[in-house]
C-alpha cells in the first residue's frame, strides 16, 4: 500500500505488462542514449547549456549522453563530437537546442546514422515567417526520407519521471531548461505551452500535484496531441491527462479518442485560444490560427473533458483526479458533510458549496443526537459541525468523521480546522507553558494516529474528505498530508470547486464505463 | 520615502493630528492597560490562556497586564487577582474568555470599578437559545447602567498592529488565540467571523497583505460594523477596508456611510449569507438571520463595496488596493500592456485580461520598432511583447517596461517572468559552472537595479506595474517585491483579475470624489 501511494498510482496500474512500450513515443520518453546540439559550459546565457545540465542531472542515462559541438572538446564534463556522424552509437534520441537554419542540416546528418526520434527546442519555423515555413517544410521531407518522428519545433521537450523506474527509481529524464523537474505521479500533461509543461513545477510541487511526465510538444509539425492521447490511453503510469491547448489539429480523431479515454482517464484542459488579443498573442507564440471559444467549449462538453481559464485550478484538479484514480474514491451523490471548529470557514464553504452545485443537507435528529456528545454546548450539530474548540483530538479526527460517513447522509466531507500542531507546541514551549510530552509525541505521528485511520473507510465507501485550514503549504503538518497523497487544502475556498467537479466527474464515469 | 513604503502607509495618511483618538472605539483598540478573565496557565487546553500570552506577546503594555483568577496567584508570571475590584488600577479595558454564566456577575463589577470598555469573547449568548437570549438582556443592562461599551459576545476581540507606534515600533496588541498575528499596513478589517479576522494572518503574510488592524465583531450587541466603519472613516492608518459580512444590522446607515467612505477608502467584502444551508450555519455560528443574497449584492452595488466569496481573492484585493492607495496609483483606462519571457503565460493573461474586461491593444508600428530593438527575432513585439528567452535583465526589466509606459498606448502593465535568480545561481553552482561575480553581486541588489527605477515613474504616471513568476511566495526573489510592497504574484491567474477590480474601483473613484 505505502509504494502504491508514493508513486501515487492504483494498484491496477501496476500492470506487468506495458501496452505503451510499443508505441513510437515510447522511445523519446525513455532514450537508453541521447545526443544534444547546441549545449556549451555557459549555463546562463545559452539555454541549451541548461537543458543539456538537466538531461544530466536526471542521472539514468549510465554516461550514454553525447554533446555535439563544433568546437568544444569537452561540454560541461562529456567528451563532445564534432559531428553526430562521429558517434561510436546510434542514439536513441537526438536534441536541438540550435538556431533554425542549421536544423535541416543536422536532422539530416541524424537520418544519416540511422536516429529515428528527435526533439526540437528551436523557435522561429511556423511562428517565424515565410523564411520558417520553408524550413518546417525542409524538417518534414527529411523526416520523412530517413523515417524520423520528432516533438517541436519550439517546443521545451519533455520530462519523464518513470524514467528509469523502477530499476532506477530515483531517476528522470527532463529536457527542460528549468531546473525543477516535476515530482513523480499519476498525472500526465501535454502542452502546447512549454511555460505550463515546465515552469509549473514549483507549484505542483507545493500543492502536492505529482506529474509523472509532461510534454511540451510545441508547432506539432510531425508529433501531436492526437498522438500523445493516444499514448496515455496506452501508458499504465498516466491515470490523469492534463492538456494545455491553443488549437486542435486533428479535430475528428481528437473528439473521437478523448470520448473514449475520459470515463477512464479524466482529462483537464486550459483552453487558451479565442479571438482578437489572445488569436494575436496565439500567433505569435506558436504560429497557429486560434478557434471560436464557443466551438471549443462545445467539443469539451461533448467528449466528457473538464475546462478551466484558471492555472490554480487546473493543478487543483489535476491533484483531485490523481488522488480520486489511485484510490478509486468517487463519489456517489453531491451531499457534503461539513466538520470544522470555526463558523466563519464553515459558512463560506457552505456558501460555496451552493454556489458549485454541492448540497449541504442538514442532518437528521438521529445523526444530531450520535453528534451532540462529542460537540460542546457553543457548536453546532446542523451541518456544518461546528466545534467552536476542541479539546479532544481524537473525537475530532477520527471520531466524528467517522460517525458522519457512516451516517449515509452524506457522499463526501470538508475537514476544516487542521492545523500545524507543532507549530503550537514550539510557541507554547517559547512563552514557557509545560508540554505535556505523551501529547507531544502523539502528534508527531498524528497522521498515522489521525488521518489514516479514516482512508481505509474513505476507500470502501468511496466517500472523499478534503482537508483545509489557514496555515500554508510550507507547514510542515501539511506537507504530511500531501506526503501521503491525502488532499490538503491552504484555505477554504479550493475545496468546493475541486469537489463539485469531483462529483461532476464521477456522474460522468458512471454513466459512459 | 522608505519608512512610509515599509509601513504601506501614504504620505497623506501620516497626519499629525489623529480624529480617530476622539471616537469611543480608539481605547479599545489603544488601551494602555488591560485586565484579562480566563486564563490560566495551561496554553493548550484553554483558548483564553493562549490569548492572554498574545497580549503579552504584543510587547506594549509594560507590565500594565492584570490576570483576574479565582484561585491562581500567578498567570503566565503575572500577579494574579481574586477579583477586579482588587486592582490598584483601572484598566482601560476588560477581556472576558469565561463561561457565558458568570460573564453578567464580572461585568456589573468592572461597570463598578470604573471599566468603560470591554471584549467578550464568550459565546452561548444570541446563539445559545432562550437562555443565552436573557444573558444578553443582562449584559446590555449592566452595560448601559455603567456606560461601558463592548465588543461581541462571541467573538476573538481585536488586532492592532499599530499599538504603541510611533513610540514603540515592533509593539501590537493582540487578543486572538491564534499565535502569529497579522503584519502592520494600512488594511483594517471588521469581521462577523474570528477566522476571518485571526486565522487569515499566514495567507496574507504570505503573500504580503499587510493588515493594520483586524476586528473579530461578534454578535454585535453592543458595538457593530457601523462603528466600525466610523472609526475606519476618521482613522489615518486605515486606507483599505475588508469586511466579512453574514448580516448587517443598521442597513440605512451602512449604505449612507459606506457611500461616504468608498471614493475615498475602498471598502472590501465577502458577504457570506444567503438562504438554506448558508442561513442554518449561520445561525448556529452568530445567531443572526441571513438575508437575501440578491438584495445584498445589489446594496454593495450601490455603495461601491466590492464584493467577493473567495478568501484568496479577498487578500488579493485588499493587498492590490493597498498599494494603490499607498502609492497613489490608480490606472486612468482599462489597457494593458503585456512583457513576458514566454508565450504560454503571455496567452493566458491575455486570455483571462479579456474575460475579467480589461483590453490587451496591438501596439503602434511607431511603438513596435521601438520594442524591436530589444526583442529576439523568435519573439513578439505586437502586444503581448514576448521575449522567448532574454540575456540582458537590464532590457527586460527596465528598458521595456520604460518604452512601454511612457508610450501612452496602455494604462497598466503585466510583467510576466520573475524569477529568484539568486536559485538558479545556485543551481549552476552545484552543476559546476563558473559563475560571474558581477552578475551575482548585480542580481542580489536586483530590487534597486530592475525594480526601484520603475516605481518613480509608476507614481508619476498612475500605470501600475503587476508581476508575476512561476515561482513561490516563500522563494527570497520574490518576498524582495513583497518586502518593498511592490505587487509580485504566484502564477498568471490574479493579475488578470486584481487589474479589473483596480481599474473599476480607480473609476468609480473619479466619478464619485
Amino acid at each position: 500500500m505505502t509504494k502504491i501511494n508514493k508513486e501515487n498510482l492504483s494498484k491496477s496500474a501496476e500492470a506487468s505488462e506495458n501496452p505503451s512500450e510499443k508505441h513510437f513515443i515510447y522511445k523519446i520518453l525513455h532514450p537508453k542514449s541521447i545526443c544534444i546540439f547546441g549545449a556549451n559550459n555557459n549555463l546562463l546565457q545559452t539555454m541549451g547549456s541548461m537543458q543539456f545540465r538537466n538531461c544530466v542531472a536526471g542521472g539514468g542515462f549510465n554516461g550514454n549522453i553525447y554533446p555535439i559541438h563544433p568546437r568544444l572538446d569537452k561540454v560541461q564534463g562529456f567528451k563532445a563530437y564534432k559531428s553526430v556522424l562521429d558517434l561510436p552509437v546510434i542514439p536513441d534520441l537526438a536534441f536541438f537546442i540550435l538556431p533554425p537554419k542549421v536544423v535541416p542540416q543536422v536532422m539530416e546528418e541524424c537520418g544519416q546514422k540511422g536516429i529515428k526520434r528527435v526533439v526540437i527546442t528551436s523557435g522561429g519555423f511556423r511562428e517565424g515567417g515565410p523564411d520558417g515555413i520553408k524550413l518546417s517544410q525542409k524538417i518534414d521531407e527529411i523526416a520523412k526520407k530517413h523515417g524520423i518522428r520528432f516533438i517541436g519545433p519550439n517546443c521545451l521537450g519533455v520530462y519523464n519521471g518513470w524514467y528509469g523506474y523502477p530499476e532506477k527509481k530515483d531517476a528522470y529524464f527532463n529536457t527542460f531548461w528549468i531546473y525543477l523537474p516535476h515530482e513523480r505521479g499519476n498525472i500526465s500533461i501535454a502542452s502546447q505551452s512549454g511555460t505550463i509543461a515546465a515552469q509549473t513545477s514549483w507549484h505542483a510541487r507545493k500543492i502536492g500535484a505529482k506529474v509523472g511526465k509532461s510534454v511540451s510538444i510545441g508547432n506539432e509539425r510531425n508529433i501531436d496531441l492526437v498522438d500523445f492521447l493516444e499514448f496515455f490511453k496506452e501508458d499504465p503510469q498516466t491515470e490523469v491527462i492534463g492538456l494545455y491547448i491553443e488549437e486542435i489539429k486533428r479535430g475528428k480523431e481528437f473528439i473521437e479518442l478523448a470520448k473514449k479515454i475520459t470515463p477512464k482517464k479524466p482529462i483537464v484542459a486550459i483552453y487558451a485560444g479565442g479571438t482578437g488579443a489572445v488569436a494575436r498573442s496565439i500567433k505569435s507564440h506558436t504560429g497557429s490560427i486560434a478557434g471560436d471559444t464557443r466551438i471549443y467549449e462545445g467539443m469539451f462538453k461533448e467528449t466528457g473533458i473538464i475546462q478551466t481559464n484558471s492555472v490554480t485550478d487546473f493543478f487543483y484538479y489535476l491533484r483531485t483526479l490523481s488522488y480520486a484514480q489511485a484510490n478509486k474514491v468517487f463519489p456517489k451523490g453531491n451531499r457534503v458533510g461539513i466538520i470544522t471548529d470555526s463558523g466563519g470557514s464553515g459558512t463560506i464553504m457552505t456558501k460555496n458549496a451552493e454556489i458549485y452545485g454541492l448540497k449541504v443537507p442538514e442532518f437528521s435528529k438521529e445523526l444530531q443526537d450520535k453528534i451532540s456528545d462529542y460537540v460542546p454546548p457553543t457548536g453546532s450539530i446542523l451541518n456544518p459541525v461546528d466545534l467552536t474548540f476542541f479539546k479532544d483530538f481524537y473525537e475530532f479526527y477520527v471520531t466524528l468523521p467517522k460517525i458522519i460517513i457512516k451516517s449515509g447522509e452524506i457522499d463526501c466531507i470538508f475537514f476544516d480546522g487542521v492545523f500545524d500542531i507543532e507549530e503550537i507546541f514550539d510557541v507554547m514551549e517559547k512563552s514557557g507553558s509545560p508540554i505535556d510530552e505523551k501529547i507531544r509525541s502523539f502528534v508527531k505521528s498524528f497522521y498515522i494516529a489521525l488521518v489514516k485511520p479514516l482512508q481505509r473507510l474513505v476507500r470502501k465507501l468511496s466517500i472523499p474528505i478534503f482537508y483545509s485550514g489557514p496555515q500554508t503549504y510550507s507547514h510542515k503538518g501539511y506537507r504530511e498530508f500531501l506526503k501521503h497523497d491525502v488532499p490538503m487544502f491552504e484555505l477554504w475556498d479550493a475545496p468546493p470547486k475541486c469537489m463539485s467537479m469531483l462529483v461532476k466527474y464521477s456522474e460522468y464515469r458512471r454513466k459512459f464505463s
